[in-house]
């Protein structure tokens, strides 16, 4: 039992959203930075969606009028953003569309800083937030939800999941969606029901852009199902799928192309299988 | 017999060309899209030709000055290609240098559709046209040479190759060169001959980069061949290594190592074992 | 002996260069092209490096800020590299970090050449530049210190090696700092000692972006060790990894994932197994 959720419920939904997405070729739209950008595409398209990924602030606008879900990354911002993100988060708004945050970086750069004002202002807010420890303390600081101040060491974090969990929960409140924070432990929390994924094989830290690939997985199965378990069944494969691939791999080189292997073809065996869900408990 | 092209000539030409590329180190000027930058980059490589890639307008005229063939690949364009592309199709047309387009994403954005308007007025068009069946229908729509229209799901064909078969012809016919159909059937035409390439394995589609790749494939072959014999020996070689993949691989993840691997060895002896024209005829 | 320098010491201190590296998540802050940018994140990760990238001018000031090292490779440049290099300079010399330049493509493009003077009229210099031949020979005549003029074949060499060493132990002088050429055999020099390696896999020179990577490489070294000694075990663990890796792999599809698996457990045992290091001696 999580609370009033329990297991079987978790793992029925998991499955279910895992097989609508497979092959379903849903739409996905994407900001996503340069470094891991590939990545993120070949994520969401193992998974079964259709990635769609663009610069322009007319193409935000054409893309997302036409998507189930959108994902929006902000790290390495160009100045087209300025016009890019405001068009975007109108679309996203007027078609209602559930869509992904990665704060990525939040707390540098006037611009970044500029556009997560932005969402403060106009309360367009995303569905699920996923940002390592650091990332969702300065966000929430930053959104005038928490005192505690801190600052990444850039994009990696200086602080624990536990240390996130209080602003975690508080963002997840204010946005009425989800926030998933990825760590050794991983917290998934819709403001009510509270989630610990385990054990974290830590050669996925050592991988560019597995988190920015998290961030585009959930985006692509909040095409099927809620922002909790979009953010829940992205974070289990990732846990599983990491695990698995950890044992098969030879080192940090040929990790994600076994890890893209496993997402594209993980089933309830493998989820039944691999427990990784522990100590859920509701908060309310 | 291929209509008047002995299917013997055409893997002569075939084979001529992969031998005259390899090694070659021909230079490649290419404005390609982000997301698979890095796949065009590695297959042009693979395949003996050396790839540059550039944004600003001054670098495209410097680099089409000294390069053999050229790559427009219009996915992820930014506000600097309103000034790039009319700066490269100004060299490629003073050089008179062969040049592939890839129309990914016709019909969405105002910079996007300018810049293929540009061609129209200009009358600077490509040897090569490589995309999926919307976006052939959709540009030869665009470039009034048929009344249907489409659009494609974002970069996703909603058409049938067969569907856009005349619009491939009119293409072809327009600018005087090969147009190249990528989908369940590949389909090749110069206007006059037609040539299909059946049997694609779908897990080509569920990569990303891979039909952008082969627009930097085609790229490549035009420093050696004609535009039908390169779109010819490209698309060729697609199916074959992806068929021989699709077979060593253990899924998405390890697709394009064990594809890069085999195209750039690919030799006489794999073509003739694996026959993928078929169906050729004359159409004048 | 490499003429003062024995090659017990040079062993020893890139032994300790790899091993203080290792898991140390040492900051290091990146402008790199978009071509390559996922390899040069996942070498410096490989290596126990944190990586940062960005392409925005106060973003070059905050994360120089707090790296211990940055890199600059100025290929596929945009039009805030106007804007955004000035800034990483100035923060660079105020800091004083130590930082890696890969003059790639240099002497194509207005911006490129611009970035170059500003390099000369500001005396901020790097503490290593790595390049191949050609870019090493046209830097030292863009800062005036050789006659000789070439031109690269875009960002090819059409040099070799041994044109280019008289141009990079100026440049060495010049910067105070290290030079390093890539090539058929690499040259290293910090303008009093010179070091050639050889016998490089020639399949290094098929896979886009091992050249930039490389830089990468030196730049996460630079912050446990100096500038000579980081270009050295750079190198060094480049040479061996590239040749282990080319009897291991299958071709140059799946050479990376073997390569990254291995610069990222090289150990003191791989090192003195395969001597890379020939005919060092003293310049002065």
């Amino acid at each position: 039992m999580f609370g009033k959720i329990t297991e079987e419920s978790i793992i029925n939904n998991v499955v279910e959203a895992i097989t609508s997405l497979r092959s379903s070729h849903n739409l996905v739209a994407n900001i996503t930075n340069t470094v891991s950008q590939n990545l993120v595409a070949n994520v969401e398209l193992a998974l079964g969606a259709s990635p769609v990924m663009f610069y322009m602030p007319d193409e935000a606008t054409e893309f997302v009028s036409i998507s189930k879900s959108a994902y929006i990354n902000l790290g390495t911002i160009t100045p087209i953003y300025e016009q890019t993100i405001p068009s975007m988060l109108t679309t996203l708004n007027d078609k209602q569309l559930p869509w992904v945050l990665d704060p990525i970086a939040v707390g540098f750069g006037a611009l970044r800083t500029k556009l997560f004002n932005l969402m403060l202002e106009t309360k367009i807010f995303p569905s699920v937030i996923r940002g390592n420890a650091s990332e969702i303390i300065t966000l929430a600081n930053i959104w005038n939800l928490e005192q505690t101040s801190t600052k990444a060491k850039a994009i990696y974090s200086i602080n624990s999941t536990k240390e996130a969990e209080s602003s975690a929960v508080s963002l997840a409140r204010f946005i009425k969606g989800t926030v998933a924070i990825s760590g050794e432990t991983d917290f998934v929390t819709d403001g009510d029901n509270n989630f610990y994924l385990q054990d974290k094989h830590n050669m996925m830290g050592q991988i560019t852009g597995i988190g920015c690939s998290l961030g585009g997985a959930i985006a692509s199965f909040l095409t099927v199902t809620s922002p909790l378990y979009a953010a829940l069944t992205a974070s289990i494969i990732y846990k599983i799928a990491g695990r698995i691939s950890a044992k098969q791999t030879q080192g940090v080189g040929d990790f994600v192309s076994i890890f893209l292997n496993i997402i594209s073809k993980i089933d309830k065996a493998e989820i039944l299988q691999n427990k990784v869900l522990t100590n859920g408990k509701i908060n309310v």
